[in-house]
């Protein structure tokens, strides 16, 4: 049997999915909440052994697996019985893809969702406040409200990535997964969100995880009473920076034109003694050893550079859509959207598109569990008209 | 000082909408729960004075008012202070219009909501279990906590409803309302909604409120131990069959030509001893005297017809768009249902339209937020840009 230890923060969505894997297929495992002041000569001992700043931190005997990394997780434990036959096919399980799931099930389609977590991107929103229904929820809750309304229906759920899509000739479609799984779909809906982008600048991949972090509700924690710095000028990078400065010692917000967050949240930065908004900068610099030490920023009029140390570095600069699985199988606009009509038709008959993955201006919960709903709703006209 | 009495049921949301009007002008009224079986006479005593047999029913001194009659109650009790220059009007307070609020609101436009009734059609909706985030819930609760977040914010809201439309020589709009107020918004959100579509047969008219009922939510409990039809086959019907089982001693469903409801509701109509239903059927007269007593059914192949007594009859056969106001101001689709792009633009520039009231085929409540949420976020995008 082995010894299995999770590290692991609080509200760490990441994590919940790395514990529930577990705990689907009854394995035992230790938890350690490295988010807890109390458990800090454990954090450090994770940086050391993972040389990882941030969660959730696998250790399974000698190995270290970081992140809900589900490719090796199903190759030590084995994927689920997998492959088939479905009327609907459902790529990603953000807002778009879980909605869609409910209504797909509601029609009584053989349905089966594919997607490499549950919740997507939602579950790094630290507070939502424009979801219809709530006042104010985290992200993480209410995609564990959406999570549990698919499990009330009869849905099929895997883990894993779709890679390959291809037309059969029967008017349906041939899905192949990074777990090397064959499906058939009558019908598919794409709903397979956006990605964090990066910075683009020199050093940056060799720092992911060691003091920069693209997910700050994950890994918010480990930089208690410590310097940090947030990238960007919209609504998360604003959430992040007011989170952040109730946990960090310091916090620089760096915005590269100037804010375009929603006036509720960017009326609350002046408040903030530990906040400062640096407004036309952008990092030209990231400096450290084995983690971050020190960022460099420069102001784009004049070119001036400043240096900061801090600890770490939160990127909110916006989302990069993930469509590259589909290789020009569809029609994309200059974003790499894919391009939708009103009612989620693609330039593909059978294949349908919902969320932020799509043409729609409004990258918003709200937009993507509508939307998700449309294309399920067209998904099953299609299948009646076909049969 | 007035007497004033409200009949109304339980879950009846005109009846809430009654009260929550009178409560917030300071009005003392009294209340009566005509769906209680302790009160049984005060129902037939209403029944005898509004010469109706739905609710709600308000009596003022001497006057009987029938329903939730916003120009009436406004001409008595006073309009609020109204009229003014607004960035975004927003026509409708059901699914699609709350949220457009919410969204308007928190990008700080100057908005004013105006609408006959707050929640729309959706406040009808007996149980609804594919919003996202409610494995279950009323439409009135559901709309309670829509209107709940709205109020968390800075909007206005009238209790109105819009008349006419004109376009202002500096690219704003005029609009006037039944209260004979006017407005000028620079931008407007049409999400007015649909309202039921009636049979078309003699008579039918008479009967309305006389035992032909269009809100099952609100007349219902009425009908406890007697015999109602239904008339419709799509989840709307099906749900009020289902409940009215419960209520009522018998229940006979009318459908046009098939069930078309999701088979979750439809695979429950079996199981019902005191439920018939009538497939390929219509209804070919209506028979009564001050209130309905019969109905006559027709076999729409064999031209064969039924007889069958009963006490009410709820129309649940679809919907009709409420753009009557518009007189050919935007562009329609043959169903007269605003034509819009995937991101919520009608054919003029400033005028978005959001939910059931628009051409995206999908009529669904997370779908028509969805569509909200899109509307606001281009009515401020449109505003920025003009500005």
């Amino acid at each position: 049997m082995s010894n299995i230890v999770v590290y692991s923060t609080e509200r760490c969505p990441y994590c919940a999915m790395v514990k529930a894997y577990l705990g689907k297929k009854n394995i035992d495992f230790t938890v350690i909440d490295v988010g807890n002041r109390e458990n800090i000569e454990a954090a450090k001992e994770m940086i050391r052994i993972s040389g990882q700043r941030g969660v959730p931190v696998t250790v399974i005997d000698d190995e270290v697996i970081v992140g809900f990394d589900t490719t090796r997780f199903n190759e030590i434990f084995g994927a689920e019985e997998a492959g088939g036959v479905y009327d609907l096919i459902i790529i990603g399980a953000g807002p778009a893809g879980l909605t869609a799931a409910v209504y797909a099930a509601r029609k009584l389609m053989k349905t089966l969702v594919i997607s490499e977590n549950i919740g997507g991107q939602s579950n790094e929103s630290w507070a939502i406040e424009n979801y219809m229904g709530y006042l104010m929820i985290t992200g993480s809750d209410l995609m564990a409200k959406f999570e549990e309304q698919v499990h009330s229906q009869s849905v099929n759920l895997e883990l894993d990535r779709v890679s390959k899509i291809e037309k059969r000739d029967d008017g349906g479609f041939d899905l192949l997964t990074e777990s090397n799984l064959n499906y058939t779909a009558q019908s598919i809906i794409i709903a397979s969100g956006k990605h964090s982008r990066l910075l683009g600048i020199e050093g940056e991949s060799k720092f992911l995880g060691k003091g920069l972090s693209i997910c700050s509700t994950c890994d918010g924690p480990l930089y208690r009473d410590k310097i940090v710095g947030i990238v960007g000028g919209g609504n998360s990078a604003v959430q992040t920076a007011l989170e952040m400065a109730k946990i960090a010692t310091e916090v620089h917000l760096i915005v590269r034109s100037s804010l375009r967050a929603d006036e509720v949240f960017s009326n609350q930065l002046d408040r903030l003694q530990n906040l400062t908004v640096h407004s036309g900068f952008e990092i030209s610099r990231i400096g450290g050893d084995k983690f971050v030490r020190s960022i460099t920023i420069k102001n784009r009029s004049t070119n001036e550079e400043t240096h900061i140390p801090l600890d770490g570095v939160f990127i909110e600069i916006g989302l990069v859509p993930n469509t590259g699985f589909l290789n020009g199988f569809l029609l994309m606009n200059d974003k790499q959207e894919i391009i939708v009509d009103e009612n989620c038709h693609t330039s593909v008959e059978g294949i349908f598109a919902a969320g932020d993955v799509t043409s729609i201006k409004g990258k918003q919960i709200i937009i993507a569990a509508g939307e998700g709903a449309k294309s399920a709703l067209e998904a099953h006209e299609f299948l009646m008209k076909k049969s």
